[in-house]
């Protein structure tokens, strides 16, 4: 009998199989049908190719397409096919990197005097089919340096010369598949028969080592999926998801602008833009009020030592604006709220009776985000925070947390949001005293505080061990719009280290003194993010509530302008946001103009509406309503808005 | 006949006098009663002794006690009588510098071994009035340096030496009263009998020429009047500024607080400050949009670029932060907003049927004050302006402005704001193309016509010439608290200027472009400093609808406490700020600490109100009201909310 290796399941069994099993021969003893799903393994906790023999015990986990580790390791293996295929059209060409990104994967080339075009890419595709078809395996070699100096310096390619520099011996591979071979650290998908559906998708110029002194490069974009129908449903979201782009509907409507002069991801909120936040503000200060929290207003600026006593600096200090130096002090643009808040907790002595001690703040923060990072309203370095930090005492915790889980529900219900995670990010208790603040109680007693309180409230979540905060278990945020795609709302977290860092305290009823506990929370995450989010989620046709201009009143000709003007005060009179559209145009014309600003009611004012003293309404997205009275209308969209009602987005 | 000179007053009047006669003498010439007044003379725009002869032509205002250069002179004066009565009781006295200030003058001193106290004070006091009575007359007389020098060598005083080090023959006086001699540009009063009331107010220690590694000098502080019954007066109102001192009543009603690891001068709201704010900002986005404004959300940062077009850089780089160096750019805090909304208008493009484009924000600024200049809420580094701008073709230029200054008027009504005063601070035509916009049409056009609407508003205003922006004429805002303090709320600019800088522009109805006037406005000033003034107006005692907390329920036992919640469940339900003092103290003690927070509604809760279904109200300043219906009490404050009334202060 061979030699037997002990290999521990996610599910907690433990399996012993001949040693130099692989992970797909693994998966083949349970099923099949696992097996043909089976993209890469994490090993130990390392992402390793499912084919490559395991010589020892371990923990294993076959990842699938819907894993991270096993999409990733699909798209990675997709380059390596896209070069494969480049280098049968294109004899000669040299390669710099080729990694998996968000949705798909590139490779940068260098394909000499070709400028490579449309026709290009359909050709590639045809090819990389072909070659996806042979199902050729991957195969991994592990290589001395010098026979690799070898291989490459015979090929020509100075690209991946350079990237040899920095590797010693015993840490170079090499993947083949087919005919092409290239260094890799890998992992790969067993072999290309997996690929079933590809689509390339962009190409773009990309300077060496992103260095503008050096070559341009090609970099040629790519996506693939295991089946036809992914790729088609992805076509379709991609093309969906255009329409939607926030970027384009922010402009169209007037959202925001950015300038030269002010600053590369300083968002400028336009006046249509600032209705959406000025609603949502008081969306949460109406709920935060009914919560019983206060509201404070801080300044966005600090010196040095409070960004030391926070630990914000200088581990934190890239990701912040450099300082201003004044008076020999360093001041700091905030990057987060809390310091300030519990500055506010301080400044008054509290007691258990003050507590819980729930302060809000509609609070600006800037953060340094790489330029080339920077993307709309999603990535940005100015952000307006839906935060609020609560102080409570241990007792207090669970119905804190509780309400706060509940916010979000609530705010879910609103917005139309139906499908959202939870991550619930768990600490790691070898790390206690090293990643973790040492204080192994607190940390089991707030994680199943957590996790019950989330099982109670029937909210879906996902566990993931050593991922809390320094401070306490945390909760990760991720909400899905209408068209499927996922956006990071706000993280949820709980801290025991920050009051004691900021001398925190409460008189407890026995007279002693306590840190409380504090619950940081932004369900509404910043308006830059969350705005984003809304244009894409309604396709820029935002609920009655939200919209800039709710009601647009059309006079089919000046004639009924007097009756349009009064419709228009008694519509503001009511606080309803609305215009006339007085331009000499025809009515067709301005319904048409009007549609596309989104507005969600059109009232059109002519000869028959004067004399019935009604309107004639048409609803975006519906079209015409038929006539109604004044007073009906009036009284049906003030209900409208003050249920803050939303269209079934379906 | 002797030579004649011709004296121009302000009148237009120009009279013919001899050649040497003095401001005093042509006052007398006037009348007796006038000349009492006078303290000294404005010549050709230098304040003068009054008694100084006129040799030459020369256009003279004669300044009295209600003139700031007559007052200035005045406290001046006051500080030679008190060095005189000083070296008379401290024999040996060294002596620094003694300026008139804001509230009065002071002198810095050296009394050797001496600590001067408060007896030392009263003493000073004695011996000044004696002084005062013996009315000494103020003798200039021009001086060598080489006497000068030789004068306070023989008299020791190394501080005057040093004083001399940088004048030079030709710019050197002394002034003598009494038997005391002073260096001194003057000007002065006459003679000490002119100064009939007289406070030694303060004893601090300073640092010879402020720098701390140098001797610390004794400043004593004093303030006189020419009469008894004025310094009465200032002395009450001492005593009830200081009993409405804005930091004390800011830290008693946990207002805003301040914190050394924040900064200086950089002012954190607390729970109870942020109401009031929130309650101003509601008022002005109520007012602003009932005028038509739309409102913009700008960052508090801009690029270096941004401020070496608007012109703030590099004169205005003194009074702003420091900036942040980024990415081979320069970031600023900004000091103003205007900058960032130019760029909110230039975002889309505009033609005439755009204008009056109105944009509003209640915006944060960031400016740098020295230190020593900080003081509570009105001289601080985080401003929060009630600001906007409205760019508007000329022809709309009288409306747009008329409706600004009903706004300030209206706002005025709300506070109970009885005295203000407007100062017009127009250009200098000799300084077109220097100091001012070489427009000498749109000068005078916009100067006529902002006077006009200040006449036909029946706005009391003053004239001041050569004291515009320099991009347009500007109005300075004052208003007086209810004891009589002044406060400068705010300017209201015209601007011709800034938006060709840049490059706003509009298309004309005939299809040119041209570019909007802009008016800068901010009719509440800013949060700091309007609660700093709304603190001492109210003395603490809020209007019902800014109070951060409105009504205060007291149960007179427990027992009563489920009545007191659905007291308070109907109160919160009409969004009146309530809370239930449940502490086990005696009703007596409740009261008492509900009346020291200011809290204009106590509701006392016992037996008779729960069986009677009713409440017993008591009113912050007046006192019992007596039992009323829960829901008569409901409406009426529900009322005085939503009317925004204050009380009478008188």
């Amino acid at each position: 009998m061979s030699e037997q290796i002990n290999i521990s399941l996610p599910d907690g069994a433990v399996r012993s199989y001949p040693k130099g099993s692989s992970a797909l021969e693994i998966a083949r003893s349970i099923s099949e049908g696992l097996a043909r799903k089976v993209l890469a393994a994490d090993v130990n906790g390392e992402v390793w190719d499912a084919t490559r023999p395991l010589q020892q015990d371990a923990s294993l986990k076959l990842l699938t397409w819907d894993d991270a580790g096993g999409k990733n390791t699909f798209w990675h293996s997709s380059a390596h096919l896209m070069a494969e295929a480049i280098e049968a059209m294109f004899p000669g060409v040299k390669f710099w990197v080729g990694p998996p990104v968000d949705n798909g994967f590139y490779y940068d080339v260098d394909l000499g005097d070709h400028t490579i075009n449309e026709d290009d890419l359909r050709a590639l595709e045809k090819k990389m089919n072909e070659l996806a078809k042979q199902n050729n395996y991957f195969v991994r070699k592990e290589i001395t340096k010098a026979d690799a100096l070898q291989y490459f310096n015979e090929k020509g390619d100075e690209y991946k010369l350079d990237l040899l520099q920095n590797l010693q011996d015993g840490e170079i591979t090499f993947y083949t598949q087919g005919n092409f071979t290239d260094l890799c650290r890998g992992p790969h998908i067993p072999g290309t028969g997996i690929i079933k559906a590809i689509k390339l998708t962009n190409i773009a110029g990309a300077y060496w080592k992103g260095d503008e002194k050096n070559k341009q490069l090609t970099r040629i974009y790519g996506v693939t999926f295991p089946s036809q129908k992914q790729l088609d449903e992805y076509l379709v979201l991609l093309e969906e998801a255009k329409k939607r782009d926030h970027r384009k509907l922010g402009k169209e409507l007037g959202i925001y602008t950015m300038d030269d002069d002010v600053g590369q991801g300083l968002i400028m909120w336009m006046p249509n833009g600032t209705v959406i936040i000025e609603e949502l503000e008081k969306l949460a200060k109406e709920t935060e009020n009914a919560a019983g929290y206060k509201r404070v207003v801080t300044p966005h600026i600090a010196k040095e030592s409070m960004y030391l006593t926070s630990g914000h600096l200088p581990y934190y200090a890239d990701s912040m604006y450099p300082p201003m130096e004044l008076e020999g002090e360093k001041y700091y643009l905030r990057s987060m709220n809390c310091p300030h808040h519990h500055k506010i907790y301080a400044a008054e002595p509290k007691s258990y009776r003050d507590l819980p001690y729930r302060i809000a703040e509609y609070g600006t923060v800037y953060r340094y985000e790489q330029s080339g990072e920077l993307f709309g309203l999603m990535r940005v370095r100015c952000l307006h925070m839906n935060d609020a930090h609560i102080y409570c005492t241990k007792d207090q915790f669970n119905d804190e947390f509780r309400a706060v889980n509940e916010m979000y529900l609530k705010y879910f219900k609103i917005f139309g949001i139906d499908k959202y995670v939870m991550r619930l990010s768990l600490h790691s208790p070898d790390k206690l005293g090293i990643k973790y603040v040492n204080e192994p109680e607190l940390w089991q007693e707030t994680e199943t505080m957590v996790r019950n309180v989330l099982q109670e409230s029937n909210i879906p979540f996902v566990e993931v061990q050593d991922e809390a905060a320094f401070y306490g278990p945390k909760i990760d945020v991720q909400i899905y719009s209408v068209i499927g795609r996922e956006f990071t709302l706000a993280t949820n977290q709980v801290d025991f280290s920050q009051g004691r860092s900021f001398k925190l305290t409460y008189i407890t009823p026995d007279n002693h003194t306590d840190t409380p506990l504090i619950i940081h929370r932004a369900p509404l995450g910043t308006h830059e993010r969350f705005i984003g989010f809304l244009l894409e989620h309604y396709a820029g046709k935002l609920p009655l509530w939200l919209a800039p201009v709710q009601v647009k009143i059309l006079p089919i000709s000046d004639k009924f302008m007097e009756y349009a003007k009064s419709l228009l005060n008694k519509l503001k009179k009511a606080d309803i946001r609305a215009e006339i559209d007085d331009r000499s145009e025809k009515i067709g014309r301005k319904i048409r103009d009007t549609e596309m600003l989104r507005v969600p009611y059109m009232l059109v004012v002519g000869e028959k509406e004067v004399n019935e003293g009604k309107v004639s309404i048409r609803r975006q997205g519906i079209g015409d309503l038929g006539s109604k009275d004044v007073d009906t209308f009036l009284n049906e969209v003030v209900e409208e808005v003050r249920e803050r009602r939303a269209d079934d987005l379906k």
